[in-house]
């Protein structure tokens, strides 16, 4: 384990300790929930790794573990919307991450290009019997094209 | 799946659909946000499966699914804080759902008492090479006692 991180069950409760020690599960990975610091806007969800986090610790700026391509992510190296660390927090059980960053470049987060990923509504005033709950997307414009931006 | 929801991978991008199709991981379960609709402060994370989202979704109080109890879970049935639904929205890949509610009861959201679980900052400030990150409470007091709330 590194050297930031205490160790989980000795001497403390972890509810209530001043030490930090995140719990990665299974797969050594955390949840990380992404805050836009001056609008409290969800803008993403994603995991790290005990590399990840320690590199966002040290460095001010998010990582991630990228499960789909497999390796550590610094969010933003390609689209240039890196997220600067503005506050880390963690929970009573010390097994998720909430991060309130400021978003550099465009502000957009979502590979989309959107601002946030949680960019549509689940319309539960539609519910009906007979079809599936519709979606409606509240989340403006585009602020990139993002077959530009990721065309590499 | 329920009627409520979408099938996957048919005729629609995820991404641009404006049809509800959840996917639900290996376990059976989405990450669920939990954000107060006041104040926009996440309060906390938690995991629904289909049943804990149907539920959710077709009553307008947050369910979840319990890991720990391995059961169906309607937050605030023994301590009184349900959650009444404001919003409900999803994710680019609708694997992640965000929920903003009024907190009912005391308004303590954490089963330890306090409003959120996101009561401790990791003080990043703090760093040194030769101690664990320490963490700093800046939850506010209880707004119950444990030991009363749960004792049965």
């Amino acid at each position: 384990m590194s050297a930031l991180f205490g160790k989980r069950g000795v001497s403390h409760d972890v509810e209530t300790s001043e030490v930090f020690t995140p719990k990665f599960d299974d797969s050594g990975l955390i949840p990380a929930i992404v805050q836009d610091a001056t609008s409290g806007e969800v803008i993403m969800f994603a995991f790290m790794n005990i590399q990840a986090l320690e590199k966002t610790i040290t460095t001010g700026t998010a990582h991630y573990w990228s499960r789909s391509r497999n390796k550590l992510w610094l969010k933003g190296e390609t689209s240039g919307e890196t997220q600067e660390i503005v506050e880390i927090r963690t929970d009573c059980d010390q097994d998720v991450i909430l991060i309130r960053v400021n978003v550099q470049g465009r502000g957009a987060t979502c590979h989309t290009g959107k601002r946030a990923c949680f960019y549509r509504q689940v319309e539960t005033a539609s519910l009906n019997n007979a079809a599936p709950v519709p979606l409606k997307d509240i989340g403006g414009a585009r602020l990139f094209d993002p077959k530009e931006v990721y065309k590499k």
